[in-house]
């Protein structure tokens, strides 16, 4: 049972909710740890087709949890063993093997704003308040958004979006790519999505591209997409749900995936 | 004599026609290596400044041809050797020595819409049909997209779409940079942007830049642009291109570029 | 005493003058010089918290100072000893460890627009005159705008702008993310962003974080933005502009960051 988080299951859509709402989500070292093992565990569960993660309460995530105060940074850990908690986080999300979309159903600012990049689709309330605060704190971007931010929006937004810290309205940045859309239900239309995910595409598909695509960004030449994407097409030839896929395209009826993603290989390696 | 494709030049634009037209001119292995063997050889004919490359019929390419069925991607050959078809063409595209337009003058999915990414300029017919499906086939990302798409439109974008394998509003895809002109007539369009270049641009710049901004996204660090761009003006300097360009430009003239492609060193070895 | 640029220094934003009005600003080796001597120089100056760069006079910069005609781009350097004056000074704005913000208050052609690239925010005058025409005078890209314009615009935007050489419009180059803003008053709105800047924000924080987002473009896996972040906010949590920006937080006042960018310790080498 966790403590900070809590999860939901149904028709193969997963709920991922931040449940301090009395704190507005505020995490901590606690929730750190719980995302870490939630992430690592649902890369084992089939009956996961695509998770979604939201808030509890009017906030997705008001940042890190600073009733410590001035010391909410300070560590007793060395510089060399030191590691930022959102960042662990991060890495982990990177590596899952199924979408992930967060439905930021409020406030989002500092490591709640930063916590999504690795996701692969973000909806927004509409109005919510959103930014990379850091600048405003004295520290600065965490959970892996030095590299993540720019890949979204380009390094121009990302460089005046995090120099300035100013919040960002959100039609701002559906325009600017770091929301894919803004709505008055976030939540719904995450659940919107997922559904149609999960009725019409085939798990291994999905696990497969979303690996491929993240780990593509870090590749000098186009020759290396080439060389994974002929393994898997190479397998994915000889297995059910490409024969599913097609054959249900020339019979003009909907697809049904036999395929489980743990009977997919890992290409990766 | 080409089976599945067409070409006719034409005042230095050479106009590349993918032609099955009773099968909305849907990709075989045949046309892949008809394909392959024009981007070759297209590298070595000084005659062909620009390349717009356009369907036959009402479609620009239907995505692969699924006439065998099930079996489409099913091969006898072993996983260490198979390679995606598209993708061989891809990389050979990356490695033209001119711009290529791609008139997108009707539906476009699947391999019909990533053999265009690795062009320079994608123009597409108003509210045409394009998409990438994969995963509603049970199959994968193919031609490199993996690593073109994202570079296109960024992470967010390219996620939301190949995950979803939803169609995609022509609107939509010229907001996030897919596509740089929607138009009720893509290939006057391409060639009203090809006699732009043909008319004002020197050829042995054109080739040198395209070749420059695909290779530098694959590099760390600004300096590998900085030291080939320098090896590249050192040699304009001594040549006739920029001697004609600077002094029309005094002169208030259009330029009359003296120089071909073939006199373009390789800069990128 | 510079001849071809002036500074001015005022609460702590640096005004940097493009100033050879009567020549459009236009580029030569001389400002090239002092273009690399200030910005090595201003490195060492905790009085500058913000760099805005503008044109003396109703243009930018104009591009290459053209005036010794065909042989501009002629040296009597070998091809292996000769560097891009261009690329020299934008690989030093890339280096550079405060933000740097472009007010582009008229034309801005060539090096007049590669210039500001390696910049982090710019504003562009309403329909002022810019573009890369560097194929129109039988050139190549240069100041290692290869590199860098891909990662601004994505790499469509980039080859259509690059290939074609026309010139853009300034509503398209904010809607592509290449200017931040258009404005009436270019300086007046970059003014209004760098006191933003120097009023909210901890001049560690922006040092830090301008040189992450850069460097993070050019690394494969987002892990190595996750170390580089550990060790900053190690460092950030025992100092005091941490403890300033969430005790000012909590407190519901203004932050009065202590801390000079000097004190920053180099996180990157």
């Amino acid at each position: 049972m966790y403590e900070t988080i809590k999860t939901e299951l149904q028709d193969g859509i997963l709920t991922l909710i931040l449940n301090r709402p009395d704190k507005m989500n505020a995490y901590t070292e606690k929730m750190s740890e719980e995302l870490l093992h939630f992430y690592k565990e649902v890369n084992h569960n089939d009956n996961v087709r695509v998770i979604v993660v939201t808030g509890s309460g009017r906030a997705f995530c008001a940042g890190m949890d600073l009733s410590v105060g001035g010391s909410t940074f300070s560590s007793e850990q060395s510089s060399e063993e030191y590691r930022d908690l959102g960042g662990q986080v991060s890495l982990q999300v990177y590596e899952v093997n199924k979408p992930v979309i967060a439905a930021i159903n409020g406030p989002a600012v500092g490591i709640g704003m930063t916590m999504t990049l690795p996701m692969d689709i973000r909806i927004v309330k509409k109005d919510a308040k959103i930014g990379f605060v850091f600048g405003r704190r004295g520290i600065g971007p965490e959970a892996s958004s030095g590299w993540f931010l720019p890949r979204l929006v380009g390094i121009g937004k990302a460089l005046e979006w995090t120099l300035t810290g100013r919040y960002i309205p959100t039609a701002e940045a559906v325009e600017a790519g770091l929301m894919q859309y803004e709505s008055e239900d976030p939540l719904a239309k995450a659940y919107e999505i997922a559904r149609e995910i999960v009725e019409n595409t085939a798990a291994t598909s999905n696990s497969f591209t979303r690996q491929l695509l993240w780990k593509m960004l870090g590749q000098e030449h186009p020759q290396a997409s080439h060389l994974v994407e002929s393994k898997f097409l190479h397998w994915a030839g000889q297995n059910d749900d490409a024969d599913e896929g097609i054959q249900s395209f020339i019979d003009k009826r909907k697809a049904a995936f036999p395929m489980k993603v743990s009977e997919l290989p890992n290409f990766f390696e």
